[in-house]
Parts: C-alpha cells; sequence; structure tokens
C-alpha cells in the first residue's frame, strides 16, 4: 500500500459516529496488532488478539465497541459494529486508488486483427495481440502484452494481467481473472510411441473457463485432445498449477500454488487440494474431498474425504501410521527382546 | 474445436465407400462414445468399448468394419479399416483449420536487429524481439511477443508460442516447438559462499535442443556454467519443468509436468519420469528408466528400472513396503501380545 | 560459449607468465578435463582431479604452479597461483561478450506512461511498458517486454530480463536480478467462503526485494493482503519459486527450483530450502536451517537444524527411520516366527 489517508477520511469511509483519542498521523499501513507501527491502520478482527489492542503501536485501530481500553498519546480509537466490514470498506477504497479503472479503448500500440470484435467499453492495453476472428466482451481489461489467439472468446468484465496467453479458440466466461503470465490453451501432452520415436497426438479440443474463475500467475492449462478442458464456475486456481488435457474441473473449487492434475481427471465441486498435490491421470476427485500439500492422489477418491501422504489416505490414517513409523526403533528392539527372551 | 463439417465432408476425409443410416446434423465436436452427443462425432477405436457404440447419442460414428449394429435416427455409422487412422486424418483437417500456416516475413511491429538473419520462409509475428546476431531458419514461425536473444541460433520448422524467450547464444536444432513461456537459457543457479554472502558463479554457457523436441509452457531450461545443456533429440518435456544447468538430457525421453532436474545430471535415452518427479544433482539415470509421479530420486539409477517414492527405489520393492507399512498397527498389537504372553 | 580466443589472448588475460608447451588451437570452449577436447580450454581447479591432467584432450589448461606434468601435442599448460581464480578472470571477459553493457535510453517501441520517472542512465530496452508513477533508477536495465506497473520503484543496476512483469506500488531495491518471465506483485491467494462461494479477500499490500537478490525464471510472488511481502538481501531464489503473500524471506537464504511457500511463512538468514520443497502457512523456519529435497515442511524449525522428508523431521532421524522401513519384510518375519514358536 502506498496510498496515504488522514484520520479524517479513515472515518469517514467506515462511516463511524464514534471515536476516542486522536493522532495527527497520515495513515500510509495497514499491519496486525503486534506488528503495526505510528502511521499505521490495525484492526480487532478476532476476540482472541483483543489483548494486543492496549499494546499497539498503530496510530488508528478499528474496534468493536463494546472495547473498553483508553487510546495511547497520539492515537485514535475507530468503534465499529464489525470491525472487518469496516476493513474490507478501507481495503475497497485503496484496490480503487491502486487498479483505477481504465479508460476503454485499444491502445495504439496493440495489434488487433481487422476481423476481431472488440467490445465499445472493453480496453486493450498496449503491445496486446488479439489474432483473427477473436471476440473481447464489455468492461473486459487486457492490461498489457496480452495475447489473444484465433477465435478466442473473453466475456464480459474480465481482466487479464501482463503476459497472458490465451490459446486459439479457447473461451474464458464472465468475471475471469487471469494473472500475469497464465497461460490456456498449450497443447495437451499426447503422444504415440511408434518405431522408436514419440509421434504428437494432434491437440485439437479447447478450454473453457466459467464465470467468475481466478488464476493465479504462471499457471498453464492445456487444451484437450480433441472436446475441451473445463473450470467450473468460481474455482480459484493459485499460482504455477498444471491442469493437463481434459481434466474437468467442477465449481468453487481451490486449487493451491504448484498443483498438478494429470489428463482426464474428473475433479468434483468444492474440491480443496493443498499447495503441490499431485493427481494421477483418470482419476475422480469426489465432491468436497480436502487433500493435504504434497498429497500423491494415485486412486479415485470418494466424496468428502480429508487425505494426506503419498499415496494419499485417510488423514487419520496416515497421521497414525506416521506416529507408528516414528516408533520404528523402539519397535525392533523389542522384537530383539522378544527373541532374546526366547 | 470450433470448426464445423457436414457429414459428407466427414466421409470424404476418412475416405470410407461404406457407410449406414443418415444424419442432418452439421458436426462441431468429437467426443468419447458415452460423452458425445447430437453434432458430436465418436469413434470405437478400442474394442473393449464396443458396447457403448449402440448407446452412443453422437450425430456420426467412426466403426470398423466388422460393425454389424444399426444407426439409430438421424445418425450415421461410418465403416473404416481403423477408425483411429480416420480420426487421425480428420484431426489433422482441424489442425489445418486452426494453425493455418503463416504468411512468412516479418511483422512491422516486431523489433529485429539490422545483423539478425532472418530466413525469407520465416514468419516472425507481432510484437517479437530479435536481438543483434541472431539467426532465425527457413520455415520457422515466432508467433508473438517472443524474444531472441544476442547470437542465438533457431533452426528450420520451428514454432515458438507466445511469450517464448532464448536466451544468449542458446540454439534450437530442427522442428522444435515451445509452447506459451518457456524460458531458454536463464541463468544457472550457482554460487559461491564468501563471507557470509553468496557471489554469483558467471553462467557463460549455453543450452542446446536438438531435433524434434517439444517444450511445454512455461517450463524452463537454463544455461550451462560454461559448456552446455543439452535436449536429446525427439524428447517431449510437459508444462513448468525445470532443467537446472549442464543437465544432459538423453534422447526419445519422457519429461511429465512440474519435474525438476539439478544441475549436471544425466538423462539417458528413452527414460520417462511421471509428474513432479525430482532428480538430485550429479546423478545420472540410465537408459529407459521410468519414475512414478512424485518420485524423488537421490542415487545413480541403472537402466531399465522402474522406480517409486522417496527416494527412489526398485516399484515392486516400494508398494510391498507400503503394503507393510500400512499394516504397522496390526503389527504393534501381534508385539503386545507376545510380549504379553512372555 | 560462442566466443574465441587465442591461446595469447587467455595467457593475457589470466596474467600468468610462466607457460609451458604450444597449441595452434583458437579456443571456442571450457570444459572440464575428463570432458573437454580440442579446441577447450579446461582447468585443474580441484587437486582430486590432478590425474586427469595428463590424459585431458583440452588445447589449453590452467594449472597449479606445482604440476610438473609436460603437455602433449599441440597443448599449452597455464601455470597460476589459483587456476579458479584465472578461469573466473576468463568467464567475466565472455561475460563483457555475451552481456554487453546496454546502452542507455528508452528504445521507441516501449510505451512509457508520462509521468514514469527513468534515470538516465537506465535502458529501456524494446516493447517495454512502464506505468504512470513508476521509478526506473540510475543504470537499471530492463531489457525487453518487461512490464512495470503503476506506482513500482526499480533501484538502481537492476537488471529485468524480458517478460518480467513487476506489479503496482511494488519495490525493487538496487542490484536486482530477475530472470526472464519472473512475476512481482501477483495477488495472494486469499478468499472468504461465503454462501457457498469463495468471496475475494482484496490484496492491497506490496511486494519488496532487497539488495542483492536474483530471482530465477517463471518464479512468482505475491503481494501482501496489506502490508508487504519481502525477499531479504542477498537471497537467491532459483527458477519457478512459488512465494505467497505476507512472506518474510529473511537475508542471504538459497530457495532452490520449484520450491512453494505457503502465506505469512517467515523465512530467518541464511536458509537454504533444497529443490520442491513444501513449506506450510503461518510457520518459522529458524535461522541457518537446511532442508533436504522435496521436504514437506508442517511446524515451525528451530534454527540451524538440518531436516527432511515429509513432514520434516531432522535428517539423521528421517534417515534411520527410513533404514528401518526398508527391514519390514524382516520384521514381519521375524514376529510370524515368534509367534510360531509360542
Amino acid at each position: 500500500m502506498q496510498v496515504t489517508f488522514s484520520p479524517e477520511e479513515l472515518v469517514s469511509i467506515v462511516g463511524s459516529p464514534s471515536t476516542r483519542g486522536v493522532t495527527s498521523q497520515q495513515i500510509t499501513g495497514i499491519g496486525a496488532l503486534d506488528t503495526a507501527g505510528v502511521g499505521d491502520l490495525s484492526f480487532l478482527g478476532n476476540s482472541k488478539y483483543r489483548a494486543q489492542v492496549a499494546i499497539s503501536k498503530a496510530s488508528v485501530l478499528l474496534l468493536p465497541r463494546d472495547y473498553e481500553g483508553e487510546p495511547g498519546v497520539d492515537q485514535l480509537y475507530v468503534f465499529l459494529e464489525n470491525p472487518s466490514v469496516g476493513l474490507a470498506r478501507i481495503c475497497a477504497r485503496i484496490e480503487q486508488q491502486m487498479w483505477p479503472k481504465p479508460m476503454p479503448g485499444i491502445h495504439p500500440s496493440a495489434v488487433v486483427a481487422a476481423d476481431a470484435k472488440i467490445a465499445t467499453t472493453a480496453t486493450i492495453g498496449p503491445l496486446c495481440v488479439i489474432e483473427s476472428g477473436a471476440v473481447v466482451g464489455e468492461k473486459t481489461h487486457l492490461q498489457a502484452q496480452v495475447f489473444v489467439g484465433r477465435n478466442a472468446v473473453v466475456g464480459e468484465d474480465c481482466w487479464l494481467m501482463p503476459g497472458v496467453s490465451l490459446g486459439t479458440e479457447c473461451i474464458l466466461k464472465n468475471r475471469v481473472r487471469l494473472h500475469a503470465g497464465v497461460v490456456v490453451g498449450s497443447d495437451g501432452f499426447g503422444y504415440e510411441f511408434v518405431e522408436g520415436r514419440h509421434e504428437k497426438v494432434p491437440q485439437v479440443g479447447h478450454v473453457i473457463i466459467e464465470d467468475d474463475v481466478e488464476i493465479g500467475a504462471n499457471s498453464t492449462l492445456d487444451r484437450a485432445r480433441f472436446s475441451r478442458t473445463v473450470i467450473g464456475e468460481g474455482t480459484k486456481i493459485d499460482n504455477m498449477v498444471q491442469i493437463a488435457h481434459n481434466v474437468i474441473v467442477g465449481k468453487h473449487c481451490i486449487l493451491c500454488a504448484q498443483v498438478g492434475i494429470a489428463g482426464s481427471v474428473v475433479i468434483e465441486d468444492y474440491v480443496v487440494l493443498g499447495g503441490q498435490v499431485g493427481v494421477a491421470g483418470h482419476l475422480k476427485v469426489g465432491k468436497g474431498v480436502k487433500a493435504a500439500g504434497q498429497a500423491g492422489i494415485t486412486t479415485t477418491i470418494e466424496p468428502g474425504q480429508f487425505i494426506s501422504g503419498h499415496p494419499a489416505m485417510p488423514y487419520m490414517l496416515e497421521r497414525r501410521l506416521h506416529v507408528l513409523h516414528r516408533r520404528l526403533p523402539e519397535l525392533f528392539k523389542r522384537v530383539d527382546a522378544l527373541e532374546g527372551s526366547r
């Protein structure tokens, strides 16, 4: 955050009639109660940190109405029904300053095919390339150096950040957000082994990304062999996640950073995969499954399970086996003793 | 796939004189027997799915000559010696439409050094940068926003997709395909620890990628300290694979997504590494070795082995140990009982 | 290396008055004693390879003064107090040729906001985009196709390679080197689960990268929720490393390729994480900790430990448990025997 608010502006944004104390500081940062300093805003969002309020050095604190302590010197308390909501309002204001609404139009340095259809309220930033037949919807923002391939379709209100590559015939629905360096529509990894060489299997399908999906920086999503690779509505994908060809990811899933999903896997709705989880090909991961970080999923998983380990198994079992694994030295000694006493 | 074929065009492409039934549908998709719907093409490529033909909703089906069933209403059967070959022909036709041959020439928005040598049949797409002394061979296609560094050499018939970065003095031989975001020739990761700081070891070697190599989106290949990092002929590399400095990968290997290979490793010919496999530095992985996903290779592996686990060991051993690991609760109980009966 | 030196030039660069033998070869490569060939330079940097000198085919060899053998035909020995220092001098000369100092100035194809502040000695290469309010310091080099977002600040003597994306309000201090495809300042991965959907938590903090940090190709570093994500002075990060929001990495750390660090982790100074290591959220990894490749760090680690495995534990313990794990078949047989003899 490199924006500055006066204490009065903050009080106005959160809409609080009730304050205690006063500060002369301009607010230039936000921090947790224990790390915020002079010039920072902090807040009590969780009552378990209540004891930290009195010793916080923040210049402005958002507090629940029932907080009874007194502010320090040059410190302002602002009382709210819900301090977290107040913080969210301030963050929304900061966001407007960090990412102001771009002006609609096509930057003169962009290279846009004559037959591409660009909505009048869309923004095509500098040095973007839009190939023949592509479509960009209303209010969509291609920030800079974005590539949109032949016949690709971008819906409304999307945001494609610098260096994103959207391949031929791939489809983004509405309010899709792709962070810098995301590649959608690279070829699936398919070869036939013929006479000592790997011959390429053409990958002529595409990728569909449904409404309200967000995908983190440098993630890659392969186009299907034929048919489609799909990311379901509302699913959120972190940085450097690999989605292979023909994968179907359901709605409202969470895929943490560096997850890798092999070809033709089906991930049902509301699945959560921790960082660096791997899923082997042609499996199904049932609705609501949660997998701990680095798990290796090698079989179909029934809905609702919490799994971990490699190969992945139910979390409680994996933990129990791990505890026994750590007791192996003791077990060997006990067997030695039994043999000695035979 | 966003192209359309009439049933007559499909019959003409696959060259079949023998059909049964009729459909009025235009074909706009390809699907498996059980998922294809009206307007889709499907095929019987593997006899174990024969029972699915009768219940498939595809409008056109490619079937072996000996298939005896009757098509449904508005459904066309097309009989072929080998339905998979027919499908491949259709896919090849789709590919031509998805990726039409680019026009040779240099896009006016590209920035090409005066002394770079660009073959007359090469295509340099929009917003590419080609630095001094670089060479681009005949029929090679730099799609868009590609970077080619000083004195780098790209052979014939290569395809570099959007956002690829080819570093100074690196070499691509012929028919090399680099997907979006690939980085060839980043610095090797080498430092000397001197007086509490990491001092950089210059990385002045390069990378050579031999004929018919394909590399997936956002993979990274580091230049050698001096000498060269090599990817052998016909090797296929998936997305987000990391190849460190001085690695030598042999011919016709398969490296699945998110594999990481540390410095100075030698991977011999025909090795297959599953997704997320890691290989520690300065090892050799023998000819034809196969490693299961997430394996951690920490020692040199003799040719021909199938390995898995971390640290990687022969697959059958790893499986057997895993089965016994799951029986640890039972084993502890048995030892308890033995002790109790002593 | 695609540069050529005469033997006389090499002798002059290393400043040696003492040589033995003579070669007519021009030197075009550098190799280890056992792999170097005619036309290559080699060196004896470690006395354990002394026996390889006599059989080396290199045309020029850098040797310690006390080496007593005789060069072969068409071979030159060059004697130095410290051959490794001589090699470093040659590499420095090669580097100057590979990466000549760029000319200061802004390439006409770059798109630079009118109110961005570009130092007069900075080089802004072709097709870069610099948004409003950004600052680029003296002698800094943006090579090509680099993106610098609103109000971002790049210090002095930095080098940002092709395709780097530096997000809004992020800060690079001095002598920072970002390899191709690095993304700094993508959004942290934060959502609240509300009525069956993941609602985005605004990420309005930034990233600060301190002096002398180098970051490998296609790595990603997320901006903080509010406050900052920090990479400490002198830390070196390899390719495809993921740093989540609010992570604090200390000074002089080494993070090898494909490491993933979850949100709000603190990595203290001088930590070394091997390839593919994962660190779960909100932990502290103590000063000087070393973690073996693929380790999964799931708890806070005290300073100075060497850890491995998943979950990570002290290396010696992990090794010991692994040895016993491999003896499980034997242990089961021994328990069978005990039961049989009961």
